[in-house]
């Protein structure tokens, strides 16, 4: 099958075996593929990805110095089923699924691993009973979009939310995207978003932010304190009297952008008895100052994709349309045009997600 | 009033005026006054501990080159009221307090200021709606835990235990002993606790953790999970399949040392989907790896000090015996002895608490 490879921190098209489904298995073709960020991440900081996986315990496991193709954010066809398999899903189906492989020896993942290609190559091997039929009214490409939708679904959750939290979302990239898209499903309102790019701050409007700052101009702390006051001051929770800053409502702080510095940045700025969801994927080490979450008794959740119910939920919410995709597809590109596609998510100006359609 | 001072990271004794009560305010004499790890931080880092407060919101404010009586674990007896008080507590009264001054201006510490001296000195003056009456039947020595005892209860309630949890007790100073009493009172079972220290670790023990480990032979992390099975496998609440690790009860780690590069290490080690709960205070900039937090989804939990209710139960803890108190108390010094006190409070074999007993 025709493939884009990583190798040694490049991408190239090349001629590789079609994966052969074992038992529990399926061969798919890929329709579409998303460009996920932490795609052009593991190209870049490959080693630190493979590390990093095998010290928190045994993810992420290649070697970068064979063929890995990446794409973990696809919908695909149903082509051919491993032996022994019950059909449920016949041939010709449209599916999405989780990006991972279960077998005796654990988990691994489809997309970040030497012997399970991802979406960036004509074919994949993916478990049969982690298919999801797409509905017949969902378009390929919106439905595509469920693992990315699925991780801000699974952040949102994750965040415990109460009808009195105003949330603030730090980077509007796929992933804050995605976040906002999940509070606006929860109801939860105002939310507030921030991002460097005016492109993305209209992208965080057209996906239901309430309010947006480019972090140049303002600071996205004042512009949450002027949302976040109690309308009636006398609901406020007595909070301990050594914490610092006017009663407001309770913050939950969502990092999206992954780079080193954000998660100090945020501990710096963050009020009182904030919570912090670490959505972004910071590969690096990073530097952060004990003290500024001590004085101000805050908590970090770090998170990581979703549940399999979660990844469900998601397909259905895109679906009915509970959650806006349409404004996230901005490129499309075939086989031959994943290299540059990296190259251009780069600049967060022109792009939010380009889909790869093998076929194309 | 005779007083130990800081100025400029050294102690010294001096003669220094005795404190007026102001409105609302009560004159008290110094009865016993615990010296707290934070205090020998503040006197290495005084600069780091005031700029790091300054940028958190405006405690600790300071200036490290005028006297600082510091002391905020004390046991006291009132001396005189300040003007138009209530005198619901009669001069004689043996009183405990959180360490706080109220005013227009906001909360300013007893103890880190320049402007209310703490226990290290003959004389306060406190908060009068503050004070707490020490029950006749307890000491005054085991009075004047209450206020680190008080910390311990206040990080396991921040923790939000369920009966399942399993808690690791990394560092066994007087904080990491006051998490186990805490611990113990809320008969959570077992309780694991590290510390490199022989004595400290027999503390623990004597404060009621169910297995002690010395890091330098076997991994805390080892002896947790020997401990942290399902009694019953089919209890286990489902993981994401990606989380590392078999299935075990779920790890609440307290940070009890303080030290840069203790978080990072617990990042390193927590079990999958582990809440650890910073009550240690490390006053310096830290590293750490987000991809550790990423992939085992751990969540931080930063807590400081106690509200005024956790303060009040835990000296009724203490009356009650139901926090014991006697292990901890190693030394006895007069404020001739302050300046040593803090010196041989660097090495763990010798002492937990010492006292501070002004009069003496």
């Amino acid at each position: 099958m025709r493939a884009v490879a990583m190798r040694d921190h490049e991408l190239h098209l090349r001629e590789l075996p079609t994966p052969t489904p074992g038992p529990g298995e399926v061969l798919v073709r890929t329709l579409a593929c998303g460009i996920c960020g932490s795609d052009l991440h593991a190209l870049r900081f490959t080693e630190k990805l493979i590390e990093a996986g095998k010290r928190a315990g045994g993810a992420f496991v290649m070697d970068p110095l064979r063929d890995v193709v990446m794409g973990h954010e696809f919908c695909a066809e149903i082509v051919d089923h491993g032996p022994g398999s019950p059909k449920t899903l016949k041939a010709g189906t449209r599916v999405c699924a989780m990006p991972i492989l279960v077998s005796a020896q654990g988990v691994s993942t489809v997309g970040y691993s030497n012997e399970n290609p991802g979406g960036y190559g004509e074919f994949m091997k993916l478990m049969e009973p982690l298919l999801l039929p797409v509905p017949e009214s969902l378009s390929t490409e919106f439905a595509a979009l469920t693992e990315p939708m699925a991780v801000g679904l699974h952040a949102v959750k994750k965040a415990n939310l109460t009808r009195d939290d105003v949330p603030l979302v730090i980077g509007c990239g796929p992933v804050g995207l995605a976040v906002i898209a999940a509070l606006r499903l929860e109801g939860l309102r105002p939310i507030v978003a921030a991002d460097f790019s005016p492109r993305r701050r209209e992208l965080a409007l057209a996906l239901g932010a309430d309010a947006v700052v480019d972090p140049a101009k303002d600071s996205p702390y004042a512009t949450w304190q002027g949302l976040a006051a109690w309308r009636d001051p006398s609901k406020a929770p007595p909070l301990p009297p050594w914490l610092p800053g006017p009663p407001l409502r309770p913050a939950v702080i969502f990092e999206c952008v992954g780079v080193p510095g954000v998660i100090d940045a945020i501990l710096t700025n963050a009020p009182s008895a904030a919570r912090i969801v670490v959505v972004g994927v910071c590969m690096e080490r990073d530097q952060f100052e004990p003290m500024m979450g001590i004085n101000k008794e805050l908590c970090v959740q770090f998170v990581l994709g979703y549940t399999p119910e979660e990844f469900a939920a998601t397909l259905g919410h895109i679906a009915r349309g509970e959650i806006r995709v349409e404004p996230l597809i901005t490129g499309r590109v075939g086989l031959d045009g994943v290299a540059r596609a990296f190259e251009e998510l780069a600049s967060p100006e022109r792009h939010a997600k380009i889909l790869v359609e093998p076929a194309r």
